[in-house]
């Protein structure tokens, strides 16, 4: 079997290293408040951005030649070169979990039957590549954005046969989700949104998309696929404005149509910040909706205002990130998807590696400071303190129901005084954060 | 009884006039699709910016010199001059509406029943105003920003006692709007929202809120307050960000606390932008949560972070949001409130009419463009048409729930064919839309 | 000769026509200001996204199917039809200019020397098609972005020999457009910027760019070229930080290299706008600069932060940036380029039409209302009242050089009297501006 | 002499210490590639934020009660405490510098002359206080946005006599800074800019500005000022668009008054990101154009598009500017003046404490890493690497200006081969960077 990634050792742990090909912070081994790091962080690598993507960008042609596009040019043969590279990859890398699109796996054929045979084909040798590595499918996800089909939406297009053919589609890859035990299934509607609202009826298209959702979890039930399903939150990109902008559009959104037991949401770190939210906002908000399910983790420039899907090494924000996952129990199906890309500059093979473990070790150092900080629980304690006022008498005979206006503006003029103020010791809090980013 | 612009004659409305103390388009009477200009928009003159506010930000003093505050340095007699004043002025202007928050129109006393009474006091004397005047209250809101007791919130504040004067103020103001008649109560929570995760329990407090709310639809239909409540959204501002950050993160919190027939938004033009979503788009997707209830008229500056609050003169923005509330039906209580302030170097008192003039005319101008378009029907039609296959059988029986994705995904493969794409025809409308632009 | 648009008849002027595929404002015969509409606005379509774009975007391929493109797979045989659409369509709208990329018009060959082989040969056919229909050329501009050679940057790439590889294209393309008697000659340096400071010498690189753009200017006065040399400043997309970030820093680059009097620039309105300035704001700084010289007329979306190219329609952006070319005594060799292109659902033929139309109808909008504004005179007459003070005896001095510090403190303590302030009148201003719009 | 801050201990160096009251990295006398922490960071603190502002917003009334504003009503005697406050503060926390505005310090009078009579006599305890606590003065400044004269600019006001008071306003602030051996003068024009170009001549006003700074250079001369005269850039608040917009614009107009050698820029980290820029940017920038002056420390929320000046604390952020200036060799006259406040809920008199060591400590860290980075020298190597080829003869002719495009269009032609691509390395260079952080 070819070998593509042959001049590269296995990237292992080693502390103080001065290799970049080492990992300094990643130790899947170690433990971690009961956990080894692989189990608390459940990192995979996706298919698209890392074996796929050739270094194009929209003002530039392909810079990248790995040799499983330039070795042949039949797209099945491409296909079955990838698919080997792929898993030759997470192996090297020490990983446990990976995730694709149907498109980036297999090519479209000159009709869904043939499309949908390719696919079958070559996810029989990615159930191999996975019996011999190890490797698990943390999720897969139907590509309803590149092809010229979808221009104005899958599920929200204006034709219903162009909807049928995303059901179909994604009947398929949710059944090739579960051949391989995909953990999750997710769907991002990149083309669920609008260009114009001139030519646009929001109201019937978010109807036909509530409609798409509630028979995908049908199907779900039917077939018995036990993975979460998981809805990606993005504001744009390709479209002027998508459907699912943020978390809290997305939880508007299920409990109109009354799914929101059925779905989660995967929040990407670069989709947050575009929508104008930091990540841990995010994060949190999911929590306090319950719909927190996974992260594509990656993080954007702050001064571009497009997707750039960059390694993720912002210590701050990972760890703010890791800490309220932590505060919550944990991933259960969800885990951190590495949804990243090299810069198109960075054309050899190495880079590759070099882009993995800047962000694995990324993920790696946000874990090991937001355990630090749980552990101290100074943090959590001072928050807690903060609302304990909420425990007396008072503060839960309002929360309880057992108040109401009448009662509460009588109590106030009773005593009539100006309450308390209270320092929110913000800048304390940020030095004891900061004293834990190492 | 002293006038303050005695100066300006009443504005009337004035055809291809030049004269910028004339309204050009404004015509109250002038009949559009069967209703009066006056019924379409019914617009309303802001206490807040015009009466109160002296022309300071934050990098300088005050720049204005108003006579209502000018003459006397005793807030009551000043809060007395103010609202004579303000109806002065809304009568001049030929409107039937106003708007208010409670410190705007009464300032603080020593203690809450001082501040409730001043408050008690100039409502008195606004009742007799608008007797006088025929001056209507669109809505009464209570500011919970100002006062340094709530620098941490006030229904999501961490202390209960902060919470319970929120209560009793809100109570009061009610009160005051229910007296006035008022057709509409606001809520804006300005500092309902964090400056840092790291000190903050969004979950408790976005319960604390969801209680407050239903304490206070309680209370109104105890009193048998008529109107309509509205939540005003906004990302952020004061806060770092704020709960209500725009419609649809409304409409996931009133139904997650089973709210969403008991309130409204009251949508904000420069809140819509700086949310990262056209002014435009918070309307449609009001409409399609069924949750529209009224407008805060305004504008942003495109390049500037903050709200501007200028007065509304893009016409594509004004006559699209006006097309779509025309489409389903107009207002019902809401209205147009002209949420508008001067830049601080327009210091004259003839400087609020021509403010005031420049967005009036810019909405009536929106009214004419907008009646123009769904007269024609080619924007309307355009996109029926672009549904339309929708409404065959197969289309309906997908929407009635009559399919699965078995069944769809073998439809597909039985003819296994490309579907027909169709132009969105983007630029086409759009020459259409502008066309009507006069 | 084959023709590409047989269905459509040549657009002419329709006053009051509901036909989108008529012009309503865009007469080039109308004489505004002693000049012919056509004479004002100079106005060029450009070959990329016009001819050669098709539809693609960063998540989705290709939606058009343009004849040009689809009846051979040839490259130089495509580059032939893509002419003759080009001239066309050119014809068909009644226009006298274009523009171009080397590689728009001719493909890459196998080698330099093949490469300006190709462009050559096309180059000739073109002077053909000009003869034959009147076209004539606005700029031309060399691609230095698409090839992967170019990944790095062009003058400004770490490595001579394709900084060699940018010389010899530039002067191969600047000859071309000599040969074409091209009224100008563009650079736009998309990738003369970075993506990481990390690897970059920022000042060696804007030296490489200095030394560029010398021998450009001794090379063009060596070979009698008449044109003007255009920079077109854009802050980023593709790199992160481009070194033409806005017009103040190319003027600020200009200077440091002695350029200042032989280049001006190339304003494009979207990328004024994401570069945090208004479209006007780029446009009077040039002015002042003394280094205004063409327009690439669009407009981007304001919710998006990418170049979206869309078709100029906004009229109060226009007729602002219209009213101070008029001032200004209008373009000499600049013009307005359409750097424009379609929505991608915008498949069909008729959509260019309608695109182009829209846009051209936008530009002579703005015409119109600008020259009404400059004739009625209350605009300009309004500021130079305002700064009228500076033509005392006491402002003229400060601004000659003859007073200095001691002199004028002196002066302000001798009568020590606050000054006099005066309203800036931005509403009133606003609504004269507004009243316009037609 | 009255204490403010006697519960306070002095802030002392404690390594691994969990205090928040300490400082856990700012060793001032620790040694660092030759100098001093001290020596180094130039660190001072701003009268502005954090003696004079109280807390408010433009949505709240001042929440902070510092015991210098509330033990008295009269201006000048809360000017005296407020002076006595912030040397103790200085002192307290062992720092060398601390800056001012002429208006922080003392209050303006019932005229000119009063008010600087009112600064005359403050500047006179001060230099009391510096000699008493070895304090030095980094930089003076003169409030130009604040009085409501400046409402229209203080150099560009339309009015001679206002553009007179500012002439006689810096003129005796920086005799005040002189007298207090002020290292540096600082201008920041948050008013030279516009609110709308309907009533502004851009051209006019950068002339006025042009005559305003050459005064002032020849006034500095005069009187034997030794410090460097720094402008401060900022793009916009309070002005729609200011004419310092960023470091490029300075330098731009600088070029253009013939001022590049008189001036230098004072860059804020929160102005940078504001002008779309990161903050490393504009430092790199600086030095390429030979202006880099001194830093006015903080940082921006990235979610937010307005100056929040929080206290620095991003790691990566300031250790890249930090290893530019250490690249560059270190300040001269300049430093980091810490231009930083609380969050308005931050109302205790310990929380100064918090947050200014919090910043201290994120500069200190910024230093320790940049230092590290700089003596492994692996960034530095690895730039230069990527540049060699311009070394070679060929390389060096080209800059040298002795090939033309001619020549070097026949040397490509001649080999007219395709360049080797080489990587740009970003991702290893960040992993290399962010194993620094510590």
């Amino acid at each position: 079997m070819q070998s593509f990634f042959s001049d590269i050792e296995p990237i292992r742990f080693s502390a103080n290293t001065d290799n970049a090909l080492h990992y300094r912070y990643y130790d899947p081994t170690r433990k971690i408040l009961g956990k080894t790091m692989e189990e608390h962080l459940r990192i995979g690598v996706c298919f698209w951005h890392t074996f796929c993507w050739s270094g194009s960008d929209i003002f530039g042609e392909s810079t990248f030649t790995h040799p499983w596009h330039h070795t042949t040019t039949d797209p099945m043969q491409q296909a079955t070169l990838r698919a080997a590279a792929a898993f030759e990859f997470v192996e090297k890398l020490g990983l446990k979990y990976y995730t694709f699109h149907d498109r980036d796996v297999a090519p479209d054929g000159r009709n869904l039957r043939e499309t949908q045979d390719n696919l079958s084909r070559i996810v029989d040798l990615m159930a191999g590549h996975m019996q011999r590595t190890g490797a698990k499918l943390l999720w897969g996800t139907a590509n309803l954005t590149h092809h010229k089909r979808y221009m104005a939406g899958a599920a929200t297009n204006p034709n219903p046969e162009i909807f049928s053919h995303a059901v179909a589609q994604v009947k398929h890859c949710l059944d090739m989700t579960q051949k391989l035990q995909g953990e999750n299934y997710v769907l991002w509607g990149g083309r669920e949104g609008y260009d114009t609202l001139l030519n646009t009826d929001l109201s019937k298209e978010m109807d036909q998309m509530g409609r798409f959702l509630t028979m995908l979890v049908d199907y779900k039930h039917k077939i018995g696929f036990k993975g979460t399903l998981l809805i990606e939150p993005k504001p744009c990109e390709p479209s002027k404005h998508q459907y699912d902008f943020d978390t809290a559009t997305v939880f508007a959104f299920l409990q109109k149509y009354g799914l929101e037991k059925e779905f989660r949401v995967n929040i990407e770190a670069n989709h947050a910040t575009l929508a104008g939210h930091s990540f841990a906002h995010e994060v949190a908000y999911a929590f306090a909706a319950n719909v927190f399910g996974s992260i594509d983790a990656n993080q954007g420039d702050p001064q571009l205002g497009w997707d750039t899907d960059q390694f993720p090494t912002r210590l701050d924000e990972i760890a703010q990130v890791m800490y309220l996952i932590l505060q919550h129990g944990g991933f259960t199906t969800g885990g951190f998807n590495l949804d990243t890309k090299l810069r198109r500059q960075s054309t050899e093979i190495s880079d590759l590696f070099y882009g993995h473990i800047s962000g694995i070790d990324g993920l790696a150092r946000g874990l090991i400071i937001a355990a630090q900080i749980l552990e101290k629980g100074v943090l959590q304690k001072f928050t807690e303190q903060r609302y304990q006022q909420w425990q007396t008498p008072y503060g839960k005979d309002i929360l309880a129901g057992k108040m109401d206006f009448e009662k509460i503006a009588a109590h106030v003029l009773q005593h009539d005084k100006e309450p308390q103020l209270t320092s929110g010791r913000q800048e304390m809090l940020e030095t004891m954060f900061g004293r834990e980013l190492v």
